[in-house]
């Protein structure tokens, strides 16, 4: 990393870690085919098992019920067609909110289109972004079959009960998937404590490469692959797997096993403090439990996207909201969600803190902020 | 590698290239997220859209109609899936072959058992593999809509005549899809002569890193993604992509374009003649034109299996099918499908050499094989 620059994007991608480094580098060398049998396959499986236990204490699981994926993204995909493919009844319906991340909307879009006799419910939130209760309730009384939601929010670090809805959701015969992506390496990540029936995780958020990321199913739980094929992942994920990636994911996880429990909130504090003093400021999600990380900030009269671009010619690297959809000129579907304006939307930047950044940094970005958001202003 | 071994599995994986080892090397400083506007992001995305440009020239395609997947395997099921959901009229058909990979097959029944309303049509073969051409035509007349074939046979190196055959699926109104996994690298492949309307190809199958795939689709194509997320390769395949598994594999596909003009048919020839000595050995597929590095034998009266790891121990690395259904006891379901007994079948054992593999190896391996042959033969 240039060492000028201030690096304040982990929601998007965190760095690699120098453990996942040094794995992904040992691992270079180790080629053979995990699903073969003679001493280079062996090698090569070897790699992957150990990352799976790693990977499964990360979120205090049996490495048996993980599989592995090319990503969060796939997880949720893996979860949410696997689980809807089981659901028993009609109406068969997905239940899941506004501002929840594209991957967990996208599956759940994909999913009743593919069945063509089911719908995609919409649950309520709050203005800081905790869905509510009885909107769950109610979606679940309506015969929903399904709930998919994140466990901390990409962009506003909102956290939700999880434990909750999953009582309720078990209760009604459905079932839970949780997108714990934004959560996992940032606070400790419990799948038993969760209650829910799957849990998806992503490497590159954790300090693991990009191209890796994990399903948790709860045990005895059946899921159809969205790909029947090879026999990989025990049926349940095919394709030769991703070894170099996977060996930086399992690094990864036991780096973050510590780093989860560092508390980043005094550093977000010092952040919002510095924001506060600047006219026209309000923190998004300020109100409810977030992941200490992340903080989301609209400034009146801005263009987000502006000031993120300013920032990043000053050094500072941000964003407006999830990666996954940028370059898009929409707001963020995560603000409207929680009943911002489109203008409201539009001028939000979103600082999220990593295991690596230094109060210095944070003291550098608010004093270069107050200047930037003046000229942001006035374009 | 251990410089004692002697490495002839280049069709279930070969080793990385050195220049892919250094693309992924330098990929590991770079850790943005390519979705991202900033300067750290922009990095990322010029790794990937530089490997594109070369991952393209492989094939002789343009980058814009070249999608990034996890590997072969999920590009097999993004064409298969994306062209099954847009077959316009029932009865809907895919035809495949017996010989197919695990991943098209798998791709072909799951797509029918989600739509509930299509069936796979399984095409003939000859004794060595090479698909039937009145068989394909007689699928078409009986409303097959897609097609979906692999250029190279992963266990026999049977070359099939995919032109004809995209001619064919063309005038029915049909698509068709190549797997040409086995075959790139290999060989001269471009996608223009071959007339397929999608192509699959692998990275760890031509001196890349496992974990990275791509898929072409014609230009005008307009293909589902299976899981319709983010906004990542133009819409066609959400989540965030394995920028160094990418940058891996464009280096291998630069270095592929050399190497698959470069002949094994030689050495191939060499062990072919070595394997002519011992006696009860035929070789599977002999008769058809064949990718030049796969030599798949038959040993009479020995389990394939057996034969195997006697050679795993002797310094030898080789398989008795696609790694992706080793540790199976079923025969070699190619093998069935060419009309082999399923005694025939597990007495086979497949030989792939790859651009490293130099005469020294092969006769090394024609002097073991006897007295190993001899040895599995007595168990």
């Amino acid at each position: 990393m240039d060492r000028a620059r201030v690096y304040l994007d982990h929601n998007a991608t965190s760095p690699l870690c120098p453990p996942a480094k040094a794995a992904m580098t040992a691992a270079l060398e180790v080629f053979g085919n995990p699903s073969s049998i003679h001493r280079e396959g062996r090698a090569a499986r070897d790699i992957i098992e150990t990352a799976r236990r790693d990977i499964a204490a990360l979120v205090g699981a049996d490495p048996a019920d993980i599989v592995l994926t090319s990503g969060g993204t796939e997880a949720d995909g893996l979860a949410i067609f696997g689980l809807w493919a089981a659901a028993p009844d009609r109406p068969p319906r997905i239940a899941t909110a506004g501002i929840e991340h594209p991957a967990v909307i996208g599956a759940a879009h994909t999913a009743v289109a593919g069945r063509g006799d089911g719908e995609v419910a919409w649950l309520a939130t709050d203005g800081d972004g905790v869905i509510d209760g009885d909107s769950l309730a109610a979606s679940l009384r309506l015969g929903c079959r399904l709930v998919a939601v994140g466990l901390a929010n990409h962009e506003l670090g909102t956290l939700q009960d999880v434990a909750a809805m999953a009582r309720a959701t078990r209760a009604a015969g459905a079932h839970l998937h949780v997108d714990a992506v934004q959560a996992a390496g940032k606070i400790p990540v419990d799948v038993t404590a969760l209650g829910a029936d799957t849990v998806a995780i992503s490497a590159h958020k954790i300090g693991g490469p990009k191209g890796a990321g994990a399903l948790w199913i709860r045990p005895g739980l059946d899921i159809a692959p969205t790909h029947a094929a090879g026999h990989q992942e025990r049926e349940r994920r095919p394709g030769t797997e991703n070894v170099v990636g996977i060996a930086g994911f399992g690094a990864a996880a036991r780096v973050a096993r510590e780093t989860c429990r560092q508390d980043m909130a005094a550093l977000a504090s010092l952040l919002e403090d510095g924001l506060g003093e600047i006219p026209g400021t309000r923190i998004h999600g300020r109100g409810a439990p977030r992941v200490g990380n992340t903080v989301n900030a609209g400034f009146s009269g801005v263009l987000g996207e502006t000031l993120c671009q300013a920032l990043d010619l000053a050094g500072f690297a941000v964003s407006t909201g999830a990666a996954c959809t940028s370059g898009s000129v929409k707001p963020s579907a995560v603000l409207l969600a929680i009943g911002l304006s489109a203008d409201e939307a539009k001028s939000a930047v979103r600082f999220s803190l990593g295991p690596t950044t230094t109060e210095a940094e944070i003291r550098a970005l608010v004093a270069a902020l107050p200047a930037l958001v003046a000229r942001a202003r006035a374009v």
